[in-house]
């Protein structure tokens, strides 16, 4: 049977990784921002633009969306996104990362939205030795990072990043990486059986 | 060895009903608000206001704190049920639901402390079915409810009632309760193993 398991991620949460992993252990295909990039590839967006708005609003998108007919590129990547997500879906199951999977295919039956946090010291840990951030900046990026993710998230849905009830499951990753996939697996398993 | 689990829950999401399975399927002691108002004897405080009180800020709380060295009584509940979950938790592994007893055992070495939510559907289902609301009002008597759990909670504790990163693990109760059951006990397995 087909589903759909969208991961929702704290910045250094191991969020990505971990949805990696659920697709090798269900042996189904897995998407973050460089294969929906891929995707996106028919939008006529070059890679470039796809790059610099992943997950991202322009400042002044509200007004420039009152006053013109014309969207702005944030708003163009977004769509663009969407349109990826939606094909994405459409040809068999998948674990998509981020980009607001959840809410783009909350009409889809068979949808697990998962969100992954962490405790903020083993963010810094995951950001310091995988994402090469300085020790004593960590923290601070690591939050305004969160800021966007929950900027974007909000305004391009009617829903809160983070809230547990977004959600079908949450999972704070300090479980351990292995743990987090079995439990994610397990929650496939409770929700649709063997089928 | 020892573990506690916590469970937070919205109003009619079968919260409590899924903690009172899981400790009977790890067969270790179950207690709700009624036990822990039980454990509260030694307080000295009625088993009327404890009732009257309980999960309850009282509106003046932060004038009256402010003037004057007596407590509110809503404060002698919170703290009467603060040392109650301490005592309970000493005794052994249990279940505990509700009274911010994830903020009170914070420190407790193997904590689980999970939340339950549920789709507005389901919970007026249940709270029609096991609390004898009306259908017709029961929407808003929910979401005052869980506005109160929610202001009990951020008053008393300094995090967020509902906030994924709060807890360890967060279900969407629409799984169904055997299924969350089943979730909560494998958490324990992957955290614990086999110990």
């Amino acid at each position: 049977m087909k589903y759909i398991i969208t991961i929702g991620r704290e910045y250094g949460s191991g969020g990505r990784f971990i949805g990696k992993l659920v697709a090798e252990k269900l042996g189904i295909p897995f998407y973050d921002n460089e294969l929906i990039t891929e995707a996106c590839k028919d939008s006529g967006l070059s890679p470039a633009i796809l790059e610099t708005f992943d997950e991202k609003t322009d400042g002044f998108f509200s007004a420039a969306g009152m006053y013109s007919y014309d969207m702005s590129l944030s708003q163009k990547v977004f769509l663009a996104q969407f349109e990826a997500i939606k094909k994405i879906a459409s040809l068999g199951s998948a674990v998509i990362v981020g980009r607001c999977a959840d809410y783009v295919l909350k009409d889809e039956p068979n949808l697990c939205s998962i969100f992954i946090c962490a405790p903020m010291d083993q963010k810094i840990e995951r950001a310091v030795e995988h994402y090469g951030l300085k020790k004593e900046k960590a923290e601070n990026a690591i939050i305004k990072k969160d800021k966007k993710r929950k900027g974007y998230y909000n305004f391009y849905t009617d829903k809160d990043w983070g809230k547990a009830s977004n959600y079908d499951m949450c999972i704070n990753s300090k479980l351990g990486v292995d743990n987090c996939v079995n439990l994610i697996v397990q929650y496939v398993k409770e929700r649709f059986g063997n089928e």
